[in-house]
């Protein structure tokens, strides 16, 4: 196996960080200074002065999206802060580049204080066009994203969640072609009700599943258990339909999907058994799943998709997020809501031609670069038919 | 004369603003995104987690500087507010790179408290390496530095001070080696007590003028006298040593330098004419000068400098600020003190070897690339001198 602790730090280090900031225009003389600076300058200021909207128009505000993040949650690390997420939030802005030429900036701001993220935000927001939040933890995220939604007149989209969201339900829609099951019949357990287990199951109802039951350490949540957060109390009221009541390996048993974005070896091989017939295994713990593959498979999986990308079925973030920006930064979206996240559920799910579809291809190529314009199409569609468009 | 603002705002519409982001590095496969993104990324976050200082080694904090602003004073347009202000920051940003390889990037922060102001930067700290304020208006410019340089642990430098303050005073010292005249004998007026005069001011005192009188609108600064704000009130006790009263008009008789940084047409033919021998003007109003050169010379001026590009001797804070910056930066600075800011206006004088020196010629061009290059190295000897260098 590759050490991709020690070649990380040394790209790391060779290039002094990741990002740099590169001038669209020439400076070369002072008849390029007069006009991209002084005095020249002085009129896209006054234009936007006099109408705030010219903003897209003259800046770089309608291609650049903040990368925000208190360093709470970060990868599987856990809270180490703004300044040691940086890496984490480099690595971001380069995919939105890579994958769909969104310019974006790592803000780390260096408090936890849910009001005073959400203010710093605000105050910023004039040179954005689009805030993705990262590796924030649950339930604060909800709060920060609620929040900033009300504030602010451009989208915001917790990839956690909602990227997270996304790609697993275009994985379930595939998956369900195969095993010629509706939508609409299919009872779903999802263990690990944090930040992306919440937003994943409120993606599925909105899809059209009936039931689906979430799981944590202790069991099942249902109304009135103890020790829940508000938003996992929240959850409770729309989740397990029949007040199902037992640990994770009582409540998988029937079920058609699985869903973990928990931790490693909380299913095994007699639990999968237990499933519906051609059950869907969804394992995205990393880096070890949830069940193995080649486990689960034992166990009867009909399909296995993980967070890896050396297994097949690769539930890969970069599938969504690019192409969502990139088609809401093009329509100067003012949010990015349920419609638009849906669409790009299916765009994904659909970047797969139907006699493509497979057991192990149920989901596209992270490089497929052709996704993220399928994503953008598709989003840019459902922004304008649910008017938050602004062009 | 071309039509700058027609041109700009071409300029600023075709391109959509004039910065964009890029990657340092090659993200293009799986192997790339393992090292760049993850599951390679988590070492260089642990790294930093251990250890803060490695910011600088494993992200692009070390040649990242904050453009900072509110708005307040924009160019000569006034208060026009952080989201019309980001056309003049992303100038600023461009200028940063093409003259020294400095990444830049706009942080125009939608309010005018003070401490708000204060507190977002210092959440923002983490990701920069520097920060450079911008058209701020005084005397809040004064606090909102002085509190920075306290909370913060990287440089911080208001440009509109400080960079033509240096410039300034790099004129100056060139212009007395010609008008053969000590900068401790020499006797100074200066008209425009806003943010860059009192930096001039201050400049000008460190490095040995032991005589310069303030003028506003309503004449000379001195002590006790009404209407003055707090950063006038602390001026009126260092300056005017021989507490001259009375109008621009009649402080200016006998002065040997006449320094405006105040509006249009403020100086006369005779009132050149009323200053010592071989007078120095710098009429530095934007973009007409306190006094035309033609005028001045009528009246005797011996050096005029402007701040426009179609005269000689032009003051331009380009001369400073990219290779002060490329100078902190090199050596991690936690600061950018008044040895630094001698050392750079020294350096910008240096630039021009004493038998180029002449009447039209004592201050760099703007487009001599190594005069930032000369700036950065004496600022970095200075840093390293006066202990704010980290490395």
């Amino acid at each position: 196996m590759m050490d991709y602790n020690k070649l990380a730090l040394e790209l790391h280090e060779e290039n002094k960080g990741k990002i740099r900031v590169e001038s669209k225009v020439k400076v070369e003389n002072k008849h390029d200074l007069s006009i991209a600076y002084t005095p020249g300058v002085a009129q896209p200021c006054r234009e936007i002065h006099k109408d705030k909207n010219k903003v897209y128009d003259y800046t770089s505000k309608s291609n650049l999206v903040a990368v925000v993040s208190d360093g709470s949650a970060v990868l599987g690390l856990g809270d180490i802060g703004a300044t040691a997420s940086i890496p984490v939030m480099e690595g971001k802005a380069i995919l939105f580049k890579s994958f769909a030429g969104v310019d974006a900036f790592p803000i780390c701001v260096d408090t936890k204080d849910v009001d005073e993220i959400v203010r710093t935000v605000k105050l910023l927001e004039p040179v954005f066009g689009g805030v993705n939040l990262e590796d924030i933890s649950a339930p604060r995220c909800f709060e920060i994203e609620k929040k900033l939604k009300e504030v602010l007149d451009i989208p915001v989209f917790h990839d956690d969640q909602h990227g997270t969201a996304i790609v697993v339900a275009a994985g379930i829609i595939n998956s369900l072609k195969l095993a010629n099951k509706k939508i609409e019949d299919i009872e779903v357990v999802l263990n690990g009700p944090g930040s992306a287990g919440i937003a994943i199951s409120k993606l599925l109802i909105d899809l059209g599943v009936k039931n689906i039951v979430l799981c944590d350490r202790k069991g099942s949540i249902y109304e009135g258990r103890e020790g829940l957060n508000w938003a996992q109390e929240e959850m409770a009221k729309i989740t397990n339909k029949h007040n199902e009541k037992g640990t994770l390996k009582d409540i998988i048993k029937g079920k058609d999907v699985f869903i973990g974005v928990s931790g490693p070896n909380v299913v095994n091989c007699e639990m999968i058994e237990s499933m519906n017939e051609k059950p869907i295994v969804f394992a995205m713990a990393n880096p070890i799943p949830e069940i193995m593959p080649d486990e689960a498979k034992k166990g009867g999986a009909f399909i296995i998709g993980t967070g890896r990308s050396d297994f097949p079925n690769q539930v890969n973030n970069v599938l969504a997020f690019p192409g969502i920006f990139r088609g809401a930064l093009d329509v100067r979206a003012k949010d990015i809501n349920e419609d638009m996240k849906i669409a790009a559920a299916l765009a994904i799910a659909n970047s797969i031609p139907e006699n493509e579809l497979s057991l192990d291809n149920i989901l596209p190529k992270a490089f497929d670069k052709k996704v993220s314009e399928n994503v953008a199409d598709a989003v840019k569609k459902a922004a304008i038919k649910s008017d938050v468009a602004r062009i």
